[in-house]
């Protein structure tokens, strides 16, 4: 398994800094895949914009970008105001950027998880009396760190998950959860690069992904890229195909897993997980653990962010429905634990009961990891 | 209960003849709704186009469509070719005539009933010695009835179908099986038609139904120009919906019932069917007795019409996906019978088994229905 993804050895988010100034670059997932357009963000406006209009998605993708728009946060005062900047300044403006970058999608835990993990290391190095300047490149270093954990994270999924894969298989999944919805191979994703890798000959599924398109836009993409046999269908195909198209495995990610093994998810995950089990077909959830959250006893307390019905009366910019009309437009659903074969982590498996196999598995998660919460 | 329709006074499909020619009228639902736009088809090769390029869609409309392509082979021919037509030539055209309609789409019977339908009433009427001129008024005599027939059970479909609908009832309903689908008051939506008038409340959502957005177009326009509350949702929001949006009944039409009340009908009922049954929530297929085919013991049967795939890797032209990409584009599934709470024709209920009920449903059916066959 190589160390760099397949997007043209690019990742999804990363940190440029020249002498002139620091600023976080990322793939416009928007525009995918009619054109690969990088944007160079200098503000963290700019990347709380980005992730409030999905030109980075993803729950590790968006605790990633987050992460870095907190270091350009105090990069960019650092830069405006040099020496006259105070520590109590950096720290209110850390504090403030960190509610800008949170209040931009509620659902998805790695976003806070990022943004707290991220204030945690600046009061820290503030409580050893570092400088505006020290400040500025410790949150630059612990940005980087949550990436390149989060490039690991996906290796150690790819694996474990690899291994609920034989030869042959068909396969299904809903949304985006690869290379471009993380920092690194991606969580459903990565089992399939890495069977593939290992010669397992693989067939996918892909759920087109109403109303936003991430399967049908980024995840064939990925997967042409590298090379795996697909199918596109539309959401409604999935049952039909899992009735008569010999599929083995449902893999998806998730943005939030409660204690109990509850999955918040891209909506239609939950209708994929009833319809896989219906089909006694196993449903396998892959996440990082960042994803979990043990304060939440239940899925039921997960906030499910409600977005614009344009997305569902539109289709990029097309009206497909009558003006004036009434559409509902859930991004996330909860799929209920019961019908979750596996959650497959980083750490290696939760299987249920949820409500220990999860603690258990983030028993030893470092301190900084929302799984402490 | 109006005995028009509510779509400005206009039928669907509908015959036109002034003293130089005849027409087969039709709005074109390829472009709504966007633009009401009527067609005028002068040729029975162009009648067969409008079915394969849905611009006449639902399989009642096809029926009646194909219905009155018959009549416009004949009427054209005898008018390009005068007193010169002989029977047999007439005989001839129309067989001919037939089987260009029917091969345009497999699934749904009500296409293959109606010009079987035509032809023996052909046969019939050259039985009894009839010119062609009086073959020409048979024939487009026989469409209309067809047509009025078609009406009418849209209307007894409606009564019987309101009955299993309470004021203040959250419904939900897939792909569009209104007027637009039928010579009348449609099938799946003609009880709630009928509810409405009678004052019930009513709130239904509306799967927007992918590939070709019949729901979002056709389903939605209907119900918003009757003035019935609706909320248009992705097919993948389904299920949340049905968990959390108090859904009392879920009612769609039909393309074949086979003996065995297997039913096939748009890509995605048989998803919305086995959701519907894991949530409680009776499924109700709503269908004139044209559609069942009692000459197939089960769904295996049915063919299932394969599109091009450009349907779900484009939208309204815009493309979705990457280039090359592969897709799958079956227009229909079958949802077996097991999931199928009640069956409603313009005869009344047919419930589980039905393999009985079906028949006795049937066994008064005139003999021009298929379900004779």
């Amino acid at each position: 398994m190589a160390d760099v993804n397949h997007l043209g050895g690019m990742r999804t988010v990363w940190w440029q800094q020249d002498e002139h100034r620091a600023a976080v670059c990322m793939i416009d997932q928007s525009l995918l895949p009619g054109e690969v357009v990088i944007l160079t963000l200098v503000h963290e406006q700019e990347v709380a914009d980005a992730i409030t209009t999905l030109k980075v998605r993803g729950a590790p993708a968006i605790g990633v970008a987050a992460a870095f728009g907190m270091a350009l946060a105090i990069s960019r005062l650092l830069s405006e105001r040099g020496d006259t900047l105070t520590t109590a300044q950096a720290e209110e403006h850390l504090r403030r950027t960190g509610e800008l970058l949170r209040s931009t999608r509620p659902t998805g835990v790695n976003l806070a998880w990022a943004v707290e993990r991220m204030l945690r290391r600046a009061r820290q190095a503030m409580g050893e009396g570092g400088s505006p300047s020290e400040l500025a490149r410790v949150m630059q270093e612990e940005a980087q760190a949550i990436t390149d954990e989060d490039f690991e994270a996906c290796l150690r999924m790819g694996e474990f998950g690899a291994t609920l894969i034989a030869d042959g298989d068909t396969l299904l999944t809903h949304c985006n959860a690869g290379s471009l919805a993380t920092a690194g191979w991606g969580t459903a994703l990565a089992p399939m690069y890495v069977a593939h890798r290992a010669g397992k000959k693989l067939h996918i599924f892909v759920d087109e992904t109403r109303p936003v398109l991430q399967g049908a836009r980024l995840t064939a993409w990925e997967l042409q890229q590298e090379g795996i046999p697909l199918t596109l269908i539309t959401d409604s195909m999935a049952a039909h195909f899992m009735r008569h198209g010999g599929i083995k495995g449902v893999f998806v990610g998730a943005d939030r897993i409660a204690a109990n093994g509850d999955v918040a998810n891209k909506i239609g995950t939950y209708s994929v997980a009833v319809l896989a089990h219906a089909h006694h077909i196993p449903f396998y959830v892959v996440a990082p653990r960042s994803t979990i959250d043990l304060s939440l006893s239940s899925g039921e307390q997960i906030p499910i962010e409600q977005r614009n019905p344009d997305e569902v009366t539109s289709i990029r910019g097309i009206a497909t429905a009558p003006a004036g009309v009434h559409a509902a437009n859930p991004a996330f659903d909860v799929t209920p634990c019961s019908y979750v074969t596996a959650i497959v982590t980083e750490a290696g498996f939760a299987r249920p009961p949820y409500e220990q196999s999860l603690r258990a598995l983030c028993a030893d998660y470092h301190v900084d990891g929302r799984a402490d919460a």
